[in-house]
Order: structure tokens, then C-alpha cells, then sequence
């Protein structure tokens, strides 16, 4: 690419996340395998894997679980130099178990999150002037203000940061109900909105906290009129099986035009992740032609299917192999 | 629930299940999965599952083999203080090999079960009056006769106590060609029908075994009507490939009534069990509502899908995950 | 069978083949599952399944990862008297990474086999009267004269030692684009076919090397009687997930009779060497019944069928499982 | 053995443990062994290998990693009727991860316990004279009171509740520095020793905590004396090696006498639940022959040793196989 | 070397082995390793490594685990075509489980190998006469003629027929005691002493069966003068930890000499099949220099301890690795 | 630490490793363990556990395996901007297979590194001045130069860039005799030791490239004095043990000052990267206390003491934890 890209900073917690191999279920299995994830370091990942710089920025506790999901994330590239590390006795590692559905069977995932350093982030820790300078873009998630109260705070002072650093915010409308009430994500979600420049929002979410009914494009154009926002997307999936399935994604601009993706069939290794990668798409093909969401959709719907294709919540890829998998997908192809 | 359940005692064998993993070919393979197994210590583990007692009446070696089956049922929460543990010179621990099938190669079960200890049950090893006293039910499969002649006096005896101490009698009519001959099954399976209070099975086992023909309904309702019993049920399978497949269940009752439930999709990652599951859940339902087929064919047929889901021969799940999988399949649903 | 077979002669090189285990990405995995596996060895083990003695000629060093392969072919029964073995100088042993498919992800190779011994092959290694007296067939795939200029000569020796012993000469027109151009395959091809009695060729294959065009009926037709060969047969594949198929056999006789066998359905465990496993139920079933190509073609089919559902490059079933899988699918049956 | 064993009752929490496999490092590993464990969960499995019946009194969520516990203190042929279940909010379900000991580097444990189901342990919700009617003897150790305030009260509520109904109280004296203070810990273990019938306890415990200094068995004799304890053992251990060592017990009674085992080389598979294995050991000899400590002493040094010898917390091993490595070690014997 | 080495036979049952990793317990396994076994067939794949032929006779059924069994037998390089292959229904493939030993733990092995299609030979199934044409030994144990009474009597017809035909026969003074008594035991081998060239007993077996008392190098001087045999040979190991051990290797011939080797130290990593690895080496140097027992000896050594150093009954080394582990022992050295 | 410490610079190749699990022979495995190293790397690594920065100058090939050794870099903390990255075709990325020893068999390397991307690393492509530009010191082993000749050659730049430059060199006389010859590298180290400023030697390789002979206290003192270095360190070892061995540490510097650590006995659970696992140790104690060996000898030997007990090539320890290694190992010690 002919510029040098800025890099791109999310904000939020990462867990290690423990998976029982072959369909086993928690309470039988012998053994675990060990990821790390938490959505905006996956965004993060995906952006790395994309050809655009990331930093994550969040609190990790000095001892051997923070560091492993400090190592998993340097792994994969991204800038960990904006990570606080906190003594051990600050809070936790944040740890997730995750069950692979068969149908069925969902998939269950038991989280054991609480009191972790990330909720306990202080004000003043992260100095968030100096973390979004020259930033291209700052986003996180819904999850983030649902950690704790002073994750909440703490997500407010970013966008307003952002907001006055003039660095666009993106913003995924995520919501564990495992962490919070509907009504209090409301309240922190409407007071956000204002704040953010791109929405990825279900139809179900903008219902539920926005009031915003209607089809999938329309909500998405209404979002972006009601809440001021420049752009709002989302996807679709079709079918039930955990092996497979279809996906579409759909995007709105400020200015009412709406784009909509083919609908493509995917084959499942993991789903975990698979939202997460379709922002970090979203993200850099918006960053680089904002003026059409054709790339932007086309970008995260490719590399959204690509992350459901390997374990873990990372997407593992390159952007050339992203951009392949836009073109058309090879299928069970055998390349040699 | 708000009575206390009373405990249904299973009788029958159980052996070593030895997998290759990774649908590897047992000639081939460097490594085997160990599970327990067997039809009626699988229709005990289901009924635990459901929330009903179950004690499973078995013969096992005082030896690290028989230890294995043991520990396993217990795991499960099993009643194992009926099973009589004779010394190792007395008879092996079966054990059976598994491949994992993939259309068009079938999934392949190489017994290895001769001389077990159970084979060699004598008579008064097992106290019936004792062993029935206050059950629920008593529950067997057609495999426990075809083990061995002593086996077969054995299941005669338990029936016949079943019906002095009233104990209502669920028989599976499965029938293993590598132990006996159709002859032979047949001459068994006449003698045992006047014992047996409900009974499961095929269309092409009671047109075998007892000569009914007819369509799916028509044949459980003739059976009940011929054979005298309460209730008779089975479930149909669409579909040969080997990771999924639809499943509907079909009961009749003495009264002529029959009960259909829908065809239902699912993902298989291990069948074997998946009868046995299909049994607990039904003897679970028949006896919590007598009255009407309709939960004990749904709870079946939930507990079989969710069976096809985890490894082993063993349902593994929550009463209240059973009833989940009744209302509707989450598919590859991410609960989170 | 009545009469002693004949042994089968395969000349080509064979890998060492690493896969991540589970859908994992090369550049993340941190294990690595070992087989075996090259286009004529596959075919030469496929042979042994079938019934058919079956020697593979070829080159290994004399390294741990030489007798890796060496081994690996020993115990599918292949004859390996007919392996040069050279010192570990000599050259290496050829390796190849292979990441497992999920659409739309295709499996990717990397192959690292330069330098490899066999491609070294010095005029005169090979005696090649010889390792042809009294053999049945000899077989080669388009991927031994591409290994190296000396493996080209090496191949040319061979066919033309066929042709004077009367032996006929399977050819599988396999193009790597990693190791020659279009070009270079082009004039060793048609050097080659004037030599070749049975050829396995794709459509593409027939076009871009012969510039036959046509049906797939129709090409193997023209084939047979433009490059003047006693048969012709190919495979087509439908669909492009990586966990099931449809595959269909067709093949055409000098005479210009063309057989179609019906399509099947078939599970997906590891798609390699299933082109290979085709090419030893055809050579087998041509052997026996040269006159009708219904028994080549099925076998061939049900061969390729079977190598689908195990993993690694090599054919793992009997005579007896093969012919039971030309009759019919068991699809997920559960064979007790 | 002649007479009816009565049960004996162990109160303490249970954690899941996670250990990387191979000498991994935490922070490096992709993958976890599960098993579970708990001093005093470890005592009520090897009593009930040694022959005695076991009820673990403890507190676990209704969740799959509550469940994931109880499964295995069942497996092993624990009574866990006598542990309450509560609701998935109440509390966490305790986790430690181990690291395995190379020299020079340590075995690492990192508990992540806080705020475990446990710890909340309630006024009320163990009916302690239920509990302990008609047992032959309580079992807990120092860690049970330093997991919480209202573990400590619980736990002086089940010594007085045994003084009470005359049930001999065994108390193993661990600390553990990351649960609380030396401070905290001798005010409550200066409270519990006059309940105490019999004491595990190391001689640096023993100074600690008591102000009792001395050789080893010195301190022992006068431990009884000053405590007014019957019985009072420990184990010494030889060797900073991490796969062998030699081990020592030692124990005194109220009379002043003392019994010295010989020195034992064992090897060590994990270490892990050493101790615990040991007051099983002693507990069963102790009850069994009470008036000589030697059946005690080497009946604990050998469940000790053979716990060395296996994965996870728990002794496997049956009575007679214990009996056996008291006589003498087979070391690397072949029994065939 | 300079002549061609005529192939050297053996006679007797191999099995699977099932072993559990990770020291862990039969009873609690999940898994299994997999490998084959049997004293005879590990003496020919000892004999292969060393760069002599060796035919294996011996009897399995045509099933996936017989196949097992066979295709590791061919993997190694030993001559199969002298097994015989039965119906299915003949007679089973032998298994055993075994358990790595720790000190105080002892190796555990069970034995499941009744009703074996070895067990099960018949009189004319295996043609000795030609079996054994132009062969340059035939090697047994006393494990073989201990399987059954059918073992013993074609055990009997082996050595008759290779003493007339006046090929050397080899002896492994080997005691099952799982398998007949000493009396038993006794009464045969005194049958076959006189029919032996070359026997491998303990000090303990030729007191035990032929009354035969005195110190190590006594006993075997004896042995050769009373049994009037060429040659005896033992090894004695020093040390019960199962990691390490100290082995020497005595051997006398008929004219009174004997040769001692030295002591060496050695690291445990599989101990099964550590005799045979003897046997081999022996037997390979016997051969090759008759008149003086230090190659034999020093074979048979090196090649003990190099199998003690690599998992499975197998020895896997070339014959130059073998030398030069009979020079010095590299300890854990780092070749590169 | 007081002051901001300024990185480390290392150049040389690194591979993949894949190493058999279990002692298992490389000709048998079918699994195999991936990690990464090379002695630079390996250095790179042990400096930034230490706390040092450091970044490793290499080259590697855009390719899965280059992207893997990339990440393994990056996981460590390793800066990995100085790497450059070429196209796939340009070379290949080296591997080495290990098998893990045990006595009497050693741990065998089998290289497989011809034509590597680093191998044909091209004048020009590394831009010394600038990757030296502000480095505190430039580390490279005897193997960077035997890779290539246009490695020797780019070595010599980059000694000769670090003379101008004023950054002290660290050197690994390191000889690896299966890429070149004594004569060759003697030539090679005669030419680079007036270059280089500390030097890490055995007693071996200096009587061999620089005829130095006497005591190993005696040699390092005179290669200070007449290769005109300001230090010389090296390890000995004690043990051919695979398991377990001692070590102690000595160094000179050029005052004829000499230091030697005691000895320390060491677990050894992977033994590769020892070496550079003291080198880091050493070089961190040198650049914070020069004036004095005590602290760089003991770091060093503490730092490959921590080595020993992890698997894989790379240090994974903090600074803390070798610190407490150097005071005193904990040896099986179980840290809670």
C-alpha cells in the first residue's frame, strides 16, 4: 500500500479462554486447551492480520496468567506497549470456559471474570491523550462499560478523548447480560452513541436499547440518521447446524445508502471471534475507501468466514489471503 | 420435582470402549480413547441425568479393567452397590473396539467380550426380591440374554421377579447377530414379551422376533395389543451420513393411542448410546406422566439428540439441559 | 481369486508429510501429525489393499527421515526391495506441510522438497528390465518427470523399458505448477503419451496439455484415439465444501465406449491421495477385466470413496471393505 | 477385615487443578491436564482405598465446574451426599494451576480461589451432629479455617460439634501464607489444639505456631504432652531432586512413646497430595490399631509413596497394594 | 559385511500392548498407547535392526487388530509370510495392558490373552521342514510352549525339526507364571534342554528347573556341561529405581570359559522387551564369531540398553548406532 | 533497575525444531513437537527475560514457516523489526529434527538447512550502522558464519561495523563441524577473534582454533591476554546422564583476574539452548557489572540452570526467578 497506515487502538479485557477438546463437555474433560481472546484484542489481531498496526490497550496482572495473554497478543503482532501491568494482587486474570455445540447442543460458555485487574482499571492509569495521538481510530465494545463501574467510566473517558483528539470511534454494540442489566446498558449505550462515529449493531440491539425498529437496512440508515453516527453495519447468519452456515453483512452511511453483501456459505471450526473479525475488516476497508462500504462489508465478511475456518478466538491470516477469500471462496480446494 | 423418586434398577453388561481418535483405523492406530459402555449401564446414566435413581446390576472382575467400568459409573452418579465384583480369576472385563464412521465406511464395533465375568453370572449371585425391592422399574436390553445361556436364565429370573414385586419391566429388543442366532433370539424373546411392560423396538425387530408387519405406528400399537403391554415405542432415522441426521420418535399405548413427535435435525459426534439415551428418557417421562406418551417421547428423543452430541456411550447433560433441547434446538447457538 | 496376480510396478517420490492437527494453521501450531505419502506410492499401497503385490521403486536416503517413508511403505505391505537407498549425502528426504481446508479456507500445501534424493537419480541407479520382468503394470504420475531433469530422463527410461517388455503403462497426467511451467509439462507430456497405455487425465488436463476440448465424455474419447491409448478415465468432484462431496468415474476405451458410474456421496476426512486410491481401483479392476471398464471405474470409485474417510495419503481398507463400498454406502451405520 | 468400618468425615474446599503438561511453563503452555483436588478431599480418597468408608463435607456450585469436582470425589468412591450444592451465584467453584518442579526450579502453584462457593460457607448449611453421627473419626486441616472468616467459624463449629459426640478430631497443621498471616493462623490454631485428638504437624509448625522446639521427635512428644493430644505425626523428607527422594515418619503418643519408620527412596511422579495421602495412611492404622503407632506410621509412609508415584492429588491404589509397599518396594519391578 | 546372512526364525505369540501414558493407572486412563509385542517377535525385530533377516512364525486372525499386529511386525522389517492368518472366528489377537512402574509402584502387567489364535495352532498348520530351510537358527522362549498344550506340542515339533535339520536352536529360559505352574514348566523344559544349542536363563531358572545352584558364572558353565549346550548366557541388573538401572552380561560356553562384561549404567525409558533386545544381540553375534562370546556379549548389551531407551518392546537402532553404544555410552550428549 | 537499558543486538539464523514426543525415534514418530531456536535467537530471548531489550537480525522468508520462527521471536518479546522478511522463493526456512537422549543413547540432530532465506543473505541487505546505531552490545555464535560464505562474509560486517561503532562484541565460539571444516572455521575465528570483545569458549575450541592449552581457569586467561579480549567464560559439565547433570561456570578477564562459581546440580527436561541461555545470563551480568565476573557468571549460570528445566530452545523465566535461582535452587520444592 502506498502510505504508511496509522495504527489503530482498541480498548478492552482479554481473558484466557479454556476449551475441552472434541465436543467434550467441561464437566467430563481431562483436559483443556488454552487461547487467549476478549473481543477488542481479537479486533486488534485482525487488524495486524489486515496489514494495519494496532495497540490494545488494557491491564493485565503481573504473573503467569497475565502473561499469557500479554504473549498471545504480541504473538500476533500487536502492540502491547500500551498494556498496564498491575501487581499481582490487584485483580485477576480473567478466565472464560468454552463448551464447541453440536446441534442441539449450543455452545456454553462459563465465564469466571470477576474482580479481574482490567475491572479494577483507576482512573488516571491510562492517559488516554497520549494513547489516541495519531491514532487512525479508536474502538471497543459494549462489553467494555459492562466490566465494572469503572470500566464504564473509563470507556467514557476514551471516547471523549477520541472525540476531541478527533479520532474516529468505532463501536460494537455488544451486549452480555451475564454482566449487566438491559437497563443499564441503556443508559450507558445512549449516553455513548453521540460519541461514536461507526456502529456495529444487530437489529436486535438497536431495538432493545435504541428504540430503532424496521428491516435489517433500514434500522442500520436509521441509526445512522437518529444517532448521528457516519456509518452503522451488521451480519446475518443463516442456519442452525454449528458446522456450517450463511452470512450476509449489511451497511448504512450517513447519507442513506445502504450496501448488501452476497450471502456466502461458510464451514464452522470456531465461531468465537467471528464477529470481532468481520469489525477489524469493516474497520480497515472503511479506513482505506470510506466513501463506499463496498470494501469495508466485503473486507470483514471474508475475514470474518476465514476466522470461523481456524481454532481460537483470533483471526490467523494474511491479507492476502483475506482478499482471496473475498474474491471467492476455494472451497475444500486443494492448493499445491 | 416433589416426590421422591424411586430408583429404576438396569441389568446387562458393560465393557471398555477402546476408539481410535480422529477416525483413524483401529489396524492403524498409535493411540485409543477409553470410555465405558454398555446398553443398560447407558439407560442408568441417562436416568441419573433426568434426575432418577438408578442402580445398575452387573458382574464385574476385582481387577484394574473391571475397576475402570466401575469408577465410570459411579462418576455418573450410578448405584453401583448391586454390582458384585467377582474375583479376577473368574471371568474377563468385555471390552469392544470402535471406528469412527465416514460415508460410505460404517462406523465398525469389534467385540472382544468372551468369557466376561457377567457371562459367567450363577444363579443366587444376584438377590432379585432384594435387588427390585421398592424399584421404580426394571429396564434390560435384548443383548443381556444373548451374552451367554447363564445370562439368559439370569434374565428370566429378574423378569419374573419384576412381575411378582410388580415392578414394571422396560425391555429394549435389541438384537447383537454375533452372539446369537435369530433362532435363538427369538425363542428367548417369545418367552420374555408376557414379562415385559414396555417395550422398544424397530419395525424390523418385531417383524423378526414376533412376525407384526405394518407401517411404524401400526406396528407398536399391534405389538402393545399381541404382547400385552403398556406401551411400546421406537424412533425412525433419515439420512446415512455419519455427522448428521433427523430423528423422530413414535410411541403406542395399550388403548390403541399413538403419539408422533416432529422429525428433528442433529449433529452427531458419537451415536453409539444414542438408543440407550432414547430409553432413559422415555422410562424417565412414562413414569413421571403414564397417562400420555407425548414427554416421555420428547424427553427421549431430546436426551438421544443430546447423546449424538458428546463422546462416549454416556448421556452427559442437565435435566434442564434435556428439557432445553425438548422446546427447541439452540444449534451451533453461542449462550453466553 | 483364481490365478496369482502379477506385481504392479509405481516409480515416483514420496514425502514426508506434516499436518496440524485440528484445523490449525501452520504458523501457529505447535504439534505436527507424521505420514507419508507421494502420488506413486499412494497407488502402489492402494494396489496391496486391493489384493494386487504392488513395488515401489524409488530413492531414499539413508536418515532417520528416510526410513521414516521406508518404513511407512513396509507396512502397507508395499515391496520396497525395488528403493535405492543412498547415503544421507546424496540428498534429503522431501517434506510437505499440508493445513486442512475449511471453506472458505482451502488446504494449502508447502511443499520443501528440493534437493531431495529421488530428484538426484543418476542413469543407471535403476535397472530397469529388470524391476519390469513379469511385472503387470507400471504406473506414473505427471509428477515424476517434474521433479527434476534427471527424474524426466529417469521417467522416459522407464515407459520406453515398459514398451519394450510389453508391460503396460499407467500414466496420471498430474501437473504441479510449483515444479515446471505449462510449457515444460507440455513437450514432456506429449513426448510421453505415444508410450502410455492407460491414462488418468482431468478435462483441464486434457485441454491444456493436448488441446482436447470437449465433454467429459468426450475428451477421454478423443483421447484414447489421438494419443492412441487402450483406455482413458477421470473423476469429477461437486461441491466445494471440505467436509463432503459428490464424486462420479468416467471412462472410454479405444473402441470410443464410454462407461459413467452413477455420482456418490461421500464424507471428508483427508481429501489426499484420493485421485491415487482412484487410480488403483481402476488399474485393479482393469487388470482383471480389461474388457469392461464397469469394474475399474467402480472400483476406482469406492477406493477413492474410502481414502476420503481416513486420514493421511494412503488407502487404509481391504479387498472385502472396498467391494462392500461399491455396493453401497453404509453411510453412518453402526456395524454390530 | 472383620468388623464393619464405620465412615469418616473430612471437611474442606476442593479446586479444580490445571497442570501444563511436559514441564511446561504456565504462561507458555496451549494446553491444561484437569483434575481435582483438596487436602482434605485427598484424606476421604485415600481412606476409602485403604478400605474406609469417606463422607467429604464441602461446599461446591451448581455449575459444570462444581460438578466437574463432585464427579471425581465420586469416581474415587467418596460419599458426597454430605456435600452442599449451591446455586451457580453463590460462589466460584476454587482453580490452582501447577507447575511440575525441575531443579533448580520450584513447583509453582498459583491459586485463583478467592471468593469460592467455599468460603461462603454459611452458619447453618452443615448440620454438623447429622454429619458426624455415628463417624469414626473428623479430618481437616489447617487450610479449611484460613479460607475465609466463616470458614474458621465453620470449622471450630465442627471440632466442638465432634468433642461433642466423641469423635476423634485428626488435624493436619498447614499453612498456607497466601491465605492469611502467621499472626491470624496461631490465634486460630492455638484455639483448635485443645479439640484436636491427633496432629499432623511439621516441626517448623510446631515452632511457629506452638513455640514447640526440638528435634523431631522431641517435638512430637512434647506436642502430645503440652496439647494434650493422643497421637502426633510427621514425615521428613531427604533430597532437593524433583523426581526422587527419601521419606521418613515419625510419630509420638500421649505416653511419651515414639516410633521412627526407616528411610524410603521413592520416585516422584507429582508431589502433590503427599501429605494428604500420608494422614489417610495414618488415620486408617491409627483406627485400626491405635495402641501402636507402627501400623499407622507405615501404612501412611506407604500410601505416601505410592501417591508419589501417580498424576493428580489423589491416591489410586488398593489396600493391598499399599499393604504390599510397605513390605518393600518393587522399584522398577516387572510383576508378569 | 562380507557374506550373506541366511534369516534367522522365531517362534511365538505377539500381542497389542495397551499402555496408559503419563505413569498413570489402568483404572483411570483415558487413553492408550498402542504398540505390539511378544518375546519372539522382539527378538526378530532386534535381529532386523542388526542386519540380519529374520522370519517370524506365528499364528493371528484375519481381523483389524490381528492386522495390527502384523502390519508392525512388517514396519520393522521382519519376514512375515511365515504367519499363518486364520478366520476371525478362530481364535482372538492377544492383548496386554501395562503400567510404567515408580518406585515403590512395580510395572504392572495384565494379561487378556486367552483363547489366542497362537494359542489355538494346529498340528500341520505351520510346515517346520521348510519353515526352517536353510536357516541359520530358531529362536523361542519359554513363554511359547507355555500358552497352551497345542504351544507346547508344536513348540516340541519346532526344535525336533531344527535339530534334524541341524539349524541351532536358541532358548529364553522365560517363566510365566500366569501361565502354568513350575511343574508344568519344569516337565518341559527338562523335555527340551537336550534339543537346545544356546539357552538365556537366570541363575534363578536353572535352580529353579534344573536344580542347578552356584554363582552366576558358575551356573552357566554348568548348564552348558549338564544340558550339553554350546553356550549359556544371562544379564544381571543392579538398582530398583525404574528410571535407571546398572546392567552386565555373563556368558559361558561348553568348554568352561566365560566371559564377563562390565557394568554399565543406564537410563529407563521402557524396560519391556529389554531381554529380547539381548536375545537379539546375542544371537546376531554368536553367529557372526561363534568361537568367542565377547561380541555376542557385547551385542546382546548394547542392544538392551539401547531398547531400554525408547518406548515399545521393540528395539529401533541401526546396527551402527549399536556399535557404537557397545564402545561408550554418550550419555545425554547433543550429536550435531 | 536505575536506568533505561539500551537493546542488545544479535544476528544468526534460527530454525524450526520439531522434536519427537517421549523419547520417541524420529523414524517412528507420528507426532512431532514444534518450537523454534537458534543460538542468536536463543540469546535474544534469555536477554529479554533478563530485562534487557533485544533485537534479533535475521532473515527469513515470507512463507507459514518463516511467519512461524517470526512469531515464536515476537511471543518472547525479541524486537523483530531488525528481521527481513524476503519472498517465499528467495530460500527456504531451515528445520532440525532432536531426538531427546537417554543414556546410552545420545540426543541426535538432524539438520535440514541448505539453501535457507538466511544462507543467501545478500551484501547490502542488513544496514549495520543503523542496526547498531545506540546498542549497548552485538552477540553472534561460530555457526553464523559456517551457514554461508555470504554469511562469513556478512558477519564480518557486522564485527567490523560494531568496532566503529564502539559496541562491544560478544562472541559463541561455537563449532559446527557438519557445515564446515576445522580448517575453515579456524581460518574464519582467526580472522574475527581481534574483532571481538568477549568471548564464550570451551577448553576444546580454544587448544583447537587457537592452540591455547592448560587448565580451563589457564586457557581463559591467556585467550584474554593474547586474542586481545577484555573476557572469556565457558561451563563445564559433569555427568553423561540425560537426565540430570552438574554445572559450574569460570571466566578471565584481561587483567588475569579469574572467577569460578561452584558447582550446581541441575534436572535437565530439554538441554538445547543451555549454552545460550548463559551467554544472556552472562552478557546482562557483564554490561551491569563489568568490573567484576561474579555477577555475569552466576546470572549465566543460574539463567541455563532455568534453561535445562523447560522444554523447547528458549529461556522462559523472569529476572526475578533466576535471580532466586542463582541464591539457591528450590530443587522439588513446592512453592504456595
Amino acid at each position: 500500500m502506498a502510505t504508511e497506515r496509522r495504527r489503530i487502538v482498541t480498548f478492552g479485557e482479554a481473558m484466557i479462554r479454556l476449551t475441552p477438546p472434541g465436543h467434550e463437555r467441561i464437566e467430563r474433560t481431562r483436559s483443556l486447551d488454552v487461547t487467549s481472546g476478549g473481543a477488542e484484542l481479537n479486533v486488534a489481531v485482525g487488524l495486524t492480520c489486515l496489514g494495519w498496526p494496532a495497540s490494545w490497550v488494557s491491564v493485565l496482572p503481573e504473573s503467569p496468567l497475565g502473561r499469557l495473554v500479554l504473549r498471545d497478543a504480541r504473538t500476533a503482532g500487536v502492540d502491547v506497549s500500551t498494556v498496564v501491568v498491575t501487581p499481582d494482587a490487584f485483580g485477576r486474570t480473567g478466565v472464560y470456559f468454552l463448551e464447541t455445540a453440536a446441534d442441539p447442543r449450543p455452545s456454553a460458555i462459563q465465564y469466571d471474570r470477576a474482580d479481574s485487574a482490567f475491572s479494577r482499571v483507576e482512573p488516571g492509569m491510562l492517559d488516554w491523550p497520549r494513547l489516541l495521538d495519531g491514532a487512525a481510530g479508536l474502538h471497543l465494545s459494549g462489553i467494555t462499560p459492562a466490566v465494572s463501574q469503572r470500566c464504564r467510566e473509563e470507556a467514557m473517558t476514551a471516547l471523549r478523548a477520541a472525540n476531541v483528539a478527533r479520532v474516529p470511534v468505532f463501536f460494537d454494540l455488544n451486549y452480555r447480560s451475564k454482566l449487566w442489566t438491559e437497563h443499564e446498558a441503556r443508559a450507558c449505550f445512549v449516553e455513548m452513541a453521540p460519541l461514536v462515529d461507526v456502529m456495529f449493531a444487530s437489529r436486535g440491539g438497536l431495538a432493545t436499547f435504541f428504540g430503532i425498529t424496521g428491516g435489517h437496512a433500514e434500522v442500520l440508515a436509521t441509526a445512522c440518521e437518529r444517532l448521528g453516527m457516519a456509518a452503522c453495519a451488521l451480519t446475518r447468519k443463516k442456519g442452525k447446524a454449528s458446522r456450517s452456515m450463511r452470512l450476509q453483512a449489511i451497511g448504512a452511511r450517513a447519507d442513506g445508502s445502504v450496501v448488501e453483501t452476497g450471502w456466502r456459505e461458510l464451514e464452522i471450526v470456531d465461531r468465537v471471534g467471528g464477529g470481532d473479525a468481520f469489525a477489524a475488516g469493516f474497520i480497515a476497508g472503511y479506513l482505506e475507501e470510506p466513501a463506499d462500504l463496498t470494501l469495508a462489508l466485503e473486507l470483514g465478511l471474508a475475514a470474518s468466514a476465514l476466522k470461523h475456518t481456524t481454532p481460537g478466538d483470533f483471526l490467523c491470516a494474511t491479507r492476502s489471503e483475506v482478499e482471496a477469500a473475498m474474491v471467492a471462496g476455494e472451497g475444500g480446494a486443494l492448493l499445491r
